[in-house]
């Protein structure tokens, strides 16, 4: 059967940037359509009609929501060689619970890290450093948390890596002299292809946040 | 080999309940121990060291964490012919978006029909019931969320049953005359003894609300 595989994305989100390097990793062509987010496409608001977010995986023809759920998907439907997931039960559920950590801790208080002023900038980068230090002692000794290759887990938190360097700037500190473990960890997934053609530059999303924090009303 | 599952659990948490509902309906023996949660055990907060929360359920020793992973765990290690998660990825993505809809869209709001006053608990309401219509579509004429039978969808979401009473009692309205549909459901999920005996009476989870009002200071 002819695949067709479309993904409505928006150029710097890192729950899309997730989508777009599970979909590289396993050698999936696909169509990408950049949405305009002040002008959704009625393909968009047909296809994720609960929450009218991107991204939206669209496999010929259904939706699938939600980026890590897509992630896992992507890794269901198109098996081989290449696994996003363990087969083991209860390494599965270790790996979607770091899944679902990143997204309630990183993402979280990342965002505070510039939105954010005084004592809750300062709580949120406390916050964010913690689960960076948490992530580090379960990725351990092993060069990725998947283990030898990039696996789910690593899929899920890396695309916040070139929005790390607003996060930085906006709330004067280094993640790499607080988490060089991370940082390390993160250079060696920019070096594969799969990941920096996924991910935007970081200069480009400084110039993004710049914009927003101007919409936003925030100096 | 001889299998040892320990369920640490909170009495009315609907999270434990869903952990509990798949055990029975997978027919696993497990040992249940109370968390007294003004004092939690050297146990939970070794097993779950991230979030101290429960429910935990440890199989052989191993923590697995997050109640819908959890159920998804169960699903994945004790195969039979009760699956919870339907085989097809796209049905299972399905299954999923819908379990992480209750978490976000079910709960949160369900939550402020009886912590909030005025304009904030009219809203909670509205977001709720608009939750539960939107579940109804889902369920269409099926009797189960999964079908035939009951699944992951069902699971995440039964549990709120018993709370919904109090959320009518303190939010002034009724589920029932609302979404008829969903009430239906819940009453057709009741009928099972994986569920019935899963859930706290309606009139103790009340009373137990009752009592975090007076101890939230909300009137």
């Amino acid at each position: 059967m002819a695949e067709e595989v479309i993904l409505l994305d928006f150029w710097c989100s890192p729950y899309g940037a997730r989508v777009r390097i599970a979909l590289a990793e396993k050698g999936v062509k696909y169509e990408y359509r950049e949405e305009d987010l002040d002008d959704k496409s009625s393909l968009l608001l047909e296809m994720n009609p609960v929450y009218k977010m991107i991204p939206v995986l669209i496999h010929n023809g259904r939706p699938v929501c939600e980026s890590l759920i897509a992630v896992e998907y992507i890794d269901e439907v198109w098996r081989g060689q290449f696994p996003l997931l363990p087969s083991d039960p209860y390494e599965r559920a270790k790996a979607k619970f770091w899944g679902d950590f990143i997204e309630k801790k990183v993402h979280e208080p990342g965002k505070k890290t510039w939105k954010k002023k005084g004592a809750e900038q300062e709580e949120a980068k406390k916050e964010f450093i913690e689960s960076l230090k948490l992530l580090e002692g379960e990725l351990g000794d092993k060069p990725f948390f998947g283990g030898d290759t990039l696996g789910f887990v690593d899929i899920a938190l890396i695309p916040f890596y070139t929005w790390f360097y607003s996060y930085e700037i906006c709330g004067h500190f280094s993640i790499e002299a607080e988490c060089p473990k991370f940082a390390a960890w993160a250079k060696r997934c920019m070096q594969k292809e799969s990941v920096s053609k996924s991910l935007p530059d970081r200069q480009k999303v400084y110039g993004y946040v710049l914009e927003l924090k101007k919409i936003l009303g925030i100096e």
